[in-house]
């Protein structure tokens, strides 16, 4: 035997033998659980034994839906999620552009939200301007819908003189028509054009960062959509340094790419070239196309079947029309890809299951587990609908945690009262998997477990529960982030359960989250987060 | 919408939809399950609308485990199954006498069980020479294990004079040293030997004659173990024969091929020709590699721990020693291919698990789906040890019609009590699959599903149920027969349910079976039979 884990508590997740003191692994895999003196009778001396002091164990944690690399990006950005005004933001910046190095470098920040600070309003070049009229600056709202530029950069960009006009994206401008530094949607992009993609190398590194920071989250296999992180035509290039670390083993954790190919062209060049979902493999697999259906609700574009509530002049951002969004379903599902399409409107979910719906009456195939990912806005009826459809429903069960500050004022209480409403999926026996959408959120698993079993802000347990009557189980809540997880990537038949005949994926924690108050289930550790039976992270 | 059946009451098996009126199909898929209302709306004048008479509709049904292509041959052969004395078998080979066309024909009969006769003694030579003289006889027992033949068979087998030894079999002597008659386990490959193969065009009518058989009792799909149906290597020509049949769209249902390959060099010429399990496509795949451990219960060849509690002379026979059966499992273990093993003795299964054990650890493999195909002489030490290796179950309750006669007179009460113990396996959410290893006993699913839930007699329901404390509930028995049938063959996301995105095959009984009285389920009959959504039986 390789490597012996024993003396813990195991919840394996496997109805045949549900729970266990000890797991043998060879070649990565589970060869047998059971009790500590019948585990240990199978090592010898070259076998590597690790005590787990008593501690709790389950399948390692999936996260169902998140940007990787656009998560070690940011990690090179100043991080503005803490600011709790445009003050915080300028300051923070201000430090940020101490640690700048080379001249001609950008200055980014990301994750700020306007909706946290006193004033709630967007910033603008002006506010920007105060930390540096030289530098270009770029900062990102958390939600990735918009980011705001200061003066350099317009003029970097060309935005002084003409302001060019887009179909997904606006340039906003003040009363003389001057650009005042917000961009939304693929506005952005004139920004991340001009800073280019980093080299291979250079991106692989990032990679492993990353990844090593999911990992000490207990993170033991990630969907990821990548594809859009830098601008230009970087699917080879981001392709190959996931492929070419998963050839040198140097891939911490697995990876499942779920993949943004917005049009026609895009898909046919990616089919072209022999991708297509399950492709690739051990630790790197080309996974769902995914489509993007609608904005944000932080940014009023989620696309809503009625005006928002606290502005009636919009309902929010169609990225397709109906036709074409049917369209570019019809090429995924005709050409084996799974598709995973991002709604969080209930607009923009009826329109994808209207699709849906079309496609896969005109061309069954076996299944095909597409999906949709958010799923926020719904009703009873949208539920019923995608129930019909077999649809997976990726959630971000985190998301309340700002989510419920504004879902009733965006949407009313009514339909604020039926969305995120994880309790109904679960009652139906759907595919509910869990994820983070990091970095619109942070991949910590733990508190996204508080989210989905309480209801309740893990960073403010004083504010009440948000609607607990749609909330989940610990049990249900654990399934989402583990063989849910493994599902929604084909995989459910080799890990997403601690099973003899599978990978040896384990995420051990300092309590049982079972056993404990609700309540105390944020404030659990990661304590070990074991891949393929190697441990990947030890707590200090 | 190629076809849409509705005003069923169907029962969908998935519990995400587990019900509806309707189904609609397009190219042999699940498109859509539903109200009839919202159904049949889907339809246009080229649909094919099918009434299902307000009846109860089901997945099809699996069997997991029988003899296709023996099952094709008994049926030109005199059926013996309802003699009660060995008159009835002389008299009933007479008439079969009577419509034997050719001069050079052997008379076969099979089916006979002399435990069910007044006088319960094997028959011999002598017995037969009252049939004829002239035509050489054959009758096999119904377990397979035991043939005997008459005095003409004898001379043609070269038998009156040196009688060779079997490693695996006897022919049995008289007192004077001659042969009587009884051919015992190999040694019946002497006739078959003798009887030589069909041509490919009649053995694919055979199959396709058997396949309808089949369907007329619900079975969409079949786990078939045929390689040792014709002596001599006739391993390519059942392959091509099924392979032709499934590429010309000729195969009724679905066909998973259980590989019997006794020694390494068979199964190593098998794995030379590029064959693995879940090769092939279509309607016939490649299934596990099988092995036989052992003989039969009723034939005092099942190999027990304890000598035979009605015949102390004998523990029945082991087929291989722990080492060569260890090294078959290895072989296909390391080349990619599922094992089931046939093991009807408590010592048989404990080989078995000895084996599976050590090369489980050794070299654990993903997701390998071994199993014990029979697994009838169980105590609760025996089951943990399956259940510890994730182990599938190939059982026949249907078995204990005739078994129930026998158990506790060869194993005791004691044993008897804990053998054929599906209760213990459903209690460990272990994987269960039903057969009914035809032509053994008959491939109607119904009266198998009456044994697995009554525990009683389906042809004598006075009898007292067989320690009922180890039957299945009607829901557990019916996924032993359709899920898990599906499981068991790797296509548990292809058929099973009857879920948007499977393939349509579906049985229509009678009556709703969950809703009956236990003792009216033997008399359910079933109505149509669907397999990608193409009715390929209608009851009259």
């Amino acid at each position: 035997m390789d490597t012996i884990f024993y003396n813990g508590k195991i919840k394996t997740m496997d109805k045949v033998r549900p729970e266990a003191e000890a797991v043998a692994v060879k070649n990565g895999i589970i060869a047998r659980t059971g009790s500590n003196e019948e585990i240990l009778s199978l090592g010898d001396s070259d076998t590597r034994k690790v005590d787990l002091k008593g501690k709790f164990v389950l399948p390692g944690f999936s996260d169902s839906h998140l940007h990787l690399i656009y998560y070690a990006n940011t990690k090179r950005k100043v991080e503005l999620s803490q600011a709790k005004s445009i003050e915080d933001v300028i300051s923070l910046c201000q430090m940020g552009l101490e640690r700048l190095t080379e001249g001609n470098q950008w200055l980014l920040g990301c994750g700020w939200n306007q909706d946290y600070w006193e004033v709630p309003v967007f910033p603008t070049r002006d506010d920007l301007d105060k930390i540096s009229k030289d530098i270009p600056i770029a900062i990102t709202r958390t939600c990735y819908h918009a980011t705001v530029i200061n003066s350099k950069a317009i003029e970097i960009l060309g935005l002084s003189e003409n302001i060019p006009a887009f179909s997904n994206g606006i340039v906003e401008t003040d009363e003389k028509g001057q650009a005042n530094g917000i961009l939304r949607e693929s506005a952005q992009n004139i920004i991340w054009n001009n800073l280019g993609a980093p080299e291979i190398e250079d991106l692989k590194n990032r990679i492993i960062d990353a990844c090593m920071d999911a990992a000490s989250k207990g993170i033991t296999a990630l969907q990821t959509d990548d594809f859009e992180t830098f601008t230009g035509d970087t699917l080879d290039l981001i392709i190959t340094a996931y492929k070419e670390l998963a050839a040198e083993g140097r891939l911490p954790i697995r990876i499942y790419q779920q993949c943004l190919l917005r049009t026609p062209e895009k898909l046919q060049a990616f089919l072209d070239k022999g991708y297509k979902t399950g492709y690739e493999s051990g630790f790197y697999k080309i996974g769902p196309l995914k489509l993007l259906n609608d904005g944000s609700l932080g940014a009023r574009t989620a696309y809503l079947r009625n005006p928002y509530c606290d502005d009636p002049s919009t309902r929010g951002v169609a990225l397709y029309d109906q036709e074409s969004l049917t369209r570019m379903i019809k090429m995924g599902h005709e050409n084996g890809m799974q598709i995973a399409i991002h709604c969080i409107g209930d607009a923009a979910i009826e329109m994808a299951v209207n699709s849906f719906e079309k496609i896969m009456l005109e061309f069954p195939r076996i299944d095909s587990r597409h999906g949709i990912v958010h799923c926020q806005i719904t009703d009873m009826e949208l539920i019923e609908r995608i129930r019909k459809l077999n649809l997976l429903i990726y959630a971000q069960p985190i998301f309340i945690r700002y989510d419920r500050q504004i879902i009733n004022a965006r949407v009313g209480r009514d339909l604020g009262k039926t969305s995120y409403n994880w309790r109904a999926y679960a009652d139906r026996n759907m595919h509910l998997s869990g994820g983070s959408d990091c970095p619109v959120e942070k991949f910590d698993i733990i508190p996204n477990i508080y989210c989905a079993v309480t209801g309740k802000n893990p960073e403010n347990d004083q504010d009440p529960a948000w609607y607990p009557e749609n909330c989940l189980s610990v049990d249900e809540t654990i399934k989402s982030f583990t063989i849910e997880g493994a599902y929604a990537a084909f995989q459910e038949n080799e890990r997403g359960t601690l099973s003899v005949g599978k990978y040896a994926d384990m995420v051990v924690l300092d309590k049982n989250i079972y056993e404990i108050p609700e309540e105390q289930i944020k404030d659990i550790q990661v304590e070990m987060t074991i891949v393929n039976g190697v441990i990947k992270y030890s707590r200090g």
